[in-house]
């Protein structure tokens, strides 16, 4: 059997493979990108289980609308608008999708042919990477600075041909936990602004912030071809697989919802349901606040940690939220062999070749701290430490 | 902006399309497809919530493996080899998806390049047609009788350059309600068992005979190239959107397993565990009995209607199970015209037009009669046998 070219570009996820030999009880493991089951209000979510039967019946267990329950999308839509101000989401620029995973599918699949421009972070999501992939495009690397997109090289990119698309991720990048200023997002819209391109913010950590202050959107409420995703993964449940695509270009919603259609019909409506009975009765933000206070303590005992035992030759982000630090080795040291060694020492990461679309072989690696306590973390730190 | 070419050429829901001006409240409709909400175990379900989240807390919530809930792929596999003996399924053998809609596209998107050859029941189930054509395939339709394909066809079919795939509903197919004969499933087998092809055997209304004999399947159990596809939306719940894929070739398992990753990394693992907690504690054989039992009583009171009072040279189709009838009117008659003709008398149905892949006008339709009384079904193509 001669399989698609497609499937057989598309990485298997490294790091799903390496979680299977980090596993193991003793290891102390940065390696894993969960959110912390605090992150989960099961209790809540059990009672809004039970209320949104009991409230709808029959109904949340039907086939649904392809676009998602209308009283989510209208939560959502204001959600944002009340985030920042010239945004005037409506729920007909949003569409639910499971997870935001599968928005970054369908985006790609509804916009590029075989070899069309995707500009994309360098490094950049895993997961985007991914699903762009199954479409066989060229991807045009740009590298991610403290201060955002280089922008050089950003004005660049756009000048390739066939470009249809950038992707970012302005927030508590995955994997770097890096976040644009203020100045560097508005030089990013000025090169992006007359473009002929879908500029898409891909936002899954933005409410999880510990430090400094929200920044608004790059080009959100400035640009038809604006897209924003989102989702609840990380501040309610992954499980659920709950995200959201929004856009005031109903174009492209449509041809999205098309391709929705003919891949899974409607995301999970039982879910959908659930989630909205949660969010309108329960304290959500003070929920949210549990989740950056715990994440805050477990950043600063990296940082900390850190700065304590590593070399000064090792490099390593500040983030002000999220869920990674991202650390840079001397030029010309390869992370897998140090992932070798990390290992023997019964501690793990990931190693950054999986964010990059063209490096075999590079010096930097992903940390995530949010699922172990922060004498774990600093024991952890100190074994990292002995092998750098 | 550009949109990809197989966005372009993949049709949105002609049924979705139908069904808002079929909605209206003094409309007969037989246009839809859904499930009688009688098939939802609607307090079973709410007390499972209950049971699954007070056995696993956090799991439930959180991030799961791309293949599935491992107990709910053993129920599956073990489901499947108490029906047949020879099946001999594992765990290892499925792999769980967003509904069955999803297996139809992961298996096209590791399989199909473009121009890539499928082999399609005509008339064929829509959903499929639009997740096949994604991938901008080489449709090759081959007659459905009331037997099952037409074998000659099938064999002419199967000698096109890139066939990769052959796509089936063997028991009371969406939309015709037709199921293959023993002998004719013999048949086929014998023609494709030699093929380099994937054979695809979708099962989702295989429960739900009402008359007749339980039958085998074509190829599961025969040939490593089968793939078995599954689903709880007809017996269980449609809105949860949970399906499967059955196939002893692990190659293609993998590659699926890979491009579900990419898509949406796993389907929601709360409902998972709720539909394992569900169908392991409750009278699951006992529920569907009794959706058999109300759509006979409904397939007899429209066929009954039929009979009364289509003229004779109306053809329609007799279900063993299922949904729907299908409907052959006299050559040269249109579909769309008398569809325009019943709204004007209330009574509304799906044209036949979005189940071929290649014809423009067609003298086919469809009739779904899971979601009225007999009376109404009665009334119903009474008056649709005005317009006839």
């Amino acid at each position: 059997m001669q399989y698609s070219d497609s499937i057989l570009k598309t990485p298997s996820s490294f790091i799903r493979n390496i979680l299977k030999v980090t596993d193991a009880y003793d290891v102390i493991s940065f390696a894993g990108g969960l959110p912390n089951p605090i992150s989960f209000p099961i209790d809540e979510l059990k009672q809004s289980v039970n209320d949104a039967i009991d409230a709808n019946g029959a109904k949340v267990f039907q086939y649904s609308t392809t676009q998602g329950y209308l009283p989510l999308r209208q939560y959502i839509a204001d959600k944002l608008n009340n985030k920042q101000s010239n945004l005037n989401y409506t729920a007909e620029d949003v569409l639910i999708t499971t997870g935001s995973q599968q928005a970054l599918e369908l985006i790609s699949k509804v916009l590029l042919n075989k070899g069309d421009g995707v500009v994309i972070e360098e490094p950049g999501y895993l997961g985007a990477i991914q699903a762009f992939t199954l479409r066989e495009p060229s991807f045009y690397g740009v590298t991610l600075e403290t201060e955002g997109l280089n922008v050089e090289q950003f004005k660049d990119a756009l000048k390739q041909p066939n470009v249809k698309m950038v992707y970012t991720v302005p927030n508590f990048q995955n994997p770097t936990g890096l976040t644009y200023t203020k100045e560097r997002r508005e030089e990013v819209f000025e090169a992006v602004k007359d473009q002929d391109v879908i500029f898409i913010e891909d936002d899954p950590y933005g409410e999880l912030r510990f430090t400094g202050e929200h920044l608004p959107y790059i080009a959100a409420g400035k640009m038809t071809n604006s897209v924003v995703l989102g989702s609840f993964s990380k501040t309610v449940t992954p499980g659920m697989r709950l995200g959201y695509i929004l856009t005031k270009n109903h174009e492209l919603l449509n041809h999205v919802e098309t391709a929705k259609q003919a891949t899974d019909l409607h995301t999970n409506i039982f879910a959908q349901y659930i989630l909205h009975q949660y969010l309108t009765n329960n304290e959500y933000e003070a929920h949210v606040e549990k989740i950056i206070a715990l994440y805050k303590t477990q950043a600063d005992a990296m940082l900390a940690a850190m700065e304590k035992y590593f070399p000064p030759y090792v490099k390593y982000t500040k983030p002000e939220g999220g869920m990674f630090v991202w650390v840079t080795l001397p030029e010309g040291v390869n992370a897998l062999d140090k992932f070798t060694e990390a290992m023997e020492k019964k501690v793990a990461f990931v190693p950054g070749n999986p964010f990059y679309t063209d490096k075999e072989s590079v010096n930097t690696l992903r940390l995530n701290y949010t699922n172990a306590t922060p004498e774990t973390i600093e024991e952890g730190i100190k074994r990292l430490a002995e092998i750098l």
